[in-house]
């Protein structure tokens, strides 16, 4: 059952603070494993990578079967159902779309005396995308990951995702190469990590690795951090709603239970300030989680991580909501508009009741890569600005640079660096003249 | 004295991997101590804090001195000289205009059916900027480090800065006055960085840390990652600088000499195709040398990690210059602009005879908080877009939702979530229809 509580405005803070904490526990036993691995197969490459294989995927690799073949790529699509190819292809065109918004340019900008600044903007070359190969198998999140590389221009894609005995789960091929994909290499783990971010004879060194993971993944990533970049650290799924007595309570115990199923450690949690609304969610929770394939993780999830936080008034909720920075917020209240501008912190908001989560974790097309954990109020979803570097650009003539001379050395001096001021100087000895 | 190799094409790869890894070395003993630490300002916060400034900086600190005062602020602008508050403020408007041109906007898009996506852009609420208190003292970083936060719209901009017992040095009071700043504390090290990420009674929780520091600082930072963000750890800094026959051996000397004195782990290298070139700038440098303040750091930098590489071209040259990815790249050719597209990582470029590398540093308007140790292959100068986040907007309504339903559900079943079908389900089931 999910438990109800009641947040004074006095502790509202110190509660959001302990309930972010408690769910980011690490653990430092992974870290040293974690740490071998990477030591392993920056050494060894191949043959370490092949080794971590058949030591925790059983399956024996080689430089010439860890890479998925063309074939296998069209036996997968023989595998997937017409109608989830369908919805791929659908999919892809939204999400597309919406990242083609974020693109941006390089410029330029002329000043006087003739000087040019500007700034670069240039896709990475190449990006590792890690897909997880446990139980549940997500293609949605192969699209999510890959597309906005591909819309940034990143010229090499690499998928990689553990090794099976029975073989790659076909949609995850058919979405990987859907969203155009490169290459696609049969490796998992904290060594698939290790073997991305410092190249092997047969795995290209990448400039970023996206893509979730498990602990061992997440703790991999952590540690390459530098070597590359990687994205966000993801944790459990979360989910907020801010619910007013115009919401239906059966859509608001759906969309508690759709974050629910994800993972025992996903957190579902309504604010409302509707006594009677709040009741009706108890109640309708259990009678829909009896109808669920995930029942158990649904229940656990709900029953551990799962509140409804009762407040005065919608302000107040919006409040709780700036302090939970949560990854998903709905807004199931009248005018939901009325109150958007007051969201500082969220991954992304769900307008209304006909704007259900799953909307868009599959379809809408902004991207399901998002800040957990309280993160969202720093970081944002995963997207092209995720998959490009800039470089700036200074460009003076010797009237520009004549001008402002003294300026720079009067800063150089000042910071006691005097051979930066000589290198303006000198560019004006009367030696140096017209040489 | 500065060596001279030659790289053949084939060892390129490697020899610059070997040359910029053994300058990132890491020392287990600090993340210890500096974990402890984090732990003990989580914990104890205030008292922790003040009890650190005593054992580490020698000054004894509470909450009512901890913070610089307005009178602490005016004494500062008497301390420094009129000449650099005049060029400290003629900066200021170059770094700002910079800046302004990298704000990005919120935006929306109208779908049909009445569907509304978007992406909001919001300033983080509360920025922290480091401030190293050693024998070099650097206010142009501190307006390359508050400005961009100031531009992008941060609510509050914390500097602190480590304790001294003859006060904080008034160049860098000033100038984080003159960028915006708006609150200055007394605290630095390790110490400093656990305060900002978990707040304490007098110091803020921040959403992200910027600013350089030593390695405690830097280890500390990379230890808060996720409970807050951070900028990228700033390693040492470098130039490359490609010059053909056209380029002049003084200047390139002077700019050589001018990364050099800052640190002796800095690098500065010349790559070129000219032989007389290259002779030049070996006894040029030997002769500046001898003038510098900084005379013993240049030396042991240019003779520790110096190096001028041998290339017979230009293009090869633009090759090399790709893979070290450097933080500076000076473009000393006859046609700077001809190769600039072939450029794909460094962190700033300055094209031609009259953009020396202190232009950069200090006035032309770019940031110089800029990538190193190769990092620019996928990191970017510090910007505006490090003191935002963006929000995700879904805004369905029934008829939008009811149009895409099908493809929602077949993606949720096949992906074996079935209560995510269920939560766009049971807005279209019979009962709940005009509930």
């Amino acid at each position: 059952m999910i438990r109800k509580i009641n947040l004074s405005s006095e502790n509202q803070n110190e509660f959001v603070n302990k309930f972010l904490r408690n769910r980011s526990e690490e653990d430092d036993s992974v870290s040293m494993v974690v740490e071998n691995i990477l030591k392993e197969v920056e050494e060894n490459k191949d043959k370490a990578v092949f080794e971590y294989a058949k030591k925790f995927d059983g399956v024996t690799l080689n430089s010439s079967n860890v890479k998925v073949t063309k074939d296998e790529i069209d036996e997968a699509y023989k595998l997937v159902d017409k109608s989830l190819l369908d919805v791929i292809r659908k999919a892809k065109v939204n999400i597309e779309n919406f990242q083609k918004k974020q693109v941006e340019e390089s410029w330029y900008t002329e000043e006087k005396n003739g000087v040019i600044l500007g700034q670069i903007v240039r896709p990475l070359e190449i990006a590792g995308v890690y897909v997880p190969g446990g139980t549940a198998v997500y293609p949605s999140s192969v699209l999510m990951n890959i597309i906005p590389a591909k819309v940034a221009g990143v010229e090499r894609i690499i998928m990689v995702t553990p090794p099976k005995k029975d073989g790659i789960n076909p949609a995850v091929v058919v979405a990987a190469n859907e969203a155009g994909v490169d290459e696609i290499y049969k490796i998992g783990g904290a060594y698939a990590i290790a073997a991305l971010a410092y190249g092997t004879e047969t795995i290209p060194k990448v400039d970023k690795i996206v893509g979730p993971g498990n602990i061992y993944v997440a703790t991999a990533k952590k540690l390459v951090f530098g070597v590359c970049d990687i994205d966000a650290i993801a944790g459990p799924s979360e989910i907020m709603i801010i619910a007013d007595k115009t919401a239906n309570a059966d859509y608001i115990a759906a969309d508690l239970l759709s974050q629910a199923e994800h993972d025992i450690l996903a957190s579902a949690i309504l604010v409302t300030d509707s006594e009677e609304l709040a009741g009706a969610v108890v109640s309708e929770i259990e009678v829909q989680m009896n109808n669920l394939s995930r029942k158990s993780i649904a229940e656990k999830a709900i029953e551990d991580l799962g509140m409804i936080v009762m407040v005065d008034s919608i302000d107040e909720a919006v409040g709780l909501a700036n302090l939970f920075a949560p990854e998903h917020l709905e807004l199931a209240v009248e005018k939901p508009e009325e109150i958007l501008n007051c969201i500082k912190n969220a991954g992304a908001i769900f307008m209304g009741q006909y704007s259900p989560e799953p909307l868009g974790d599959y379809f809408a097309g902004p991207n399901h890569v998002l800040p957990t954990g309280g993160t969202a109020r720093f970081f944002s979803a995963l997207g092209v600005n995720d998959f490009i570097k800039k470089t700036s650009i200074i460009s003076y003539t010797k009237e520009a640079l004549d001008d402002v001379k003294d300026d720079v050395i009067t800063f150089a001096n000042a910071e006691g660096l005097t051979a930066h001021a000589n290198a303006v100087k000198i560019r004006f000895l009367e030696e140096n003249k017209e040489k």
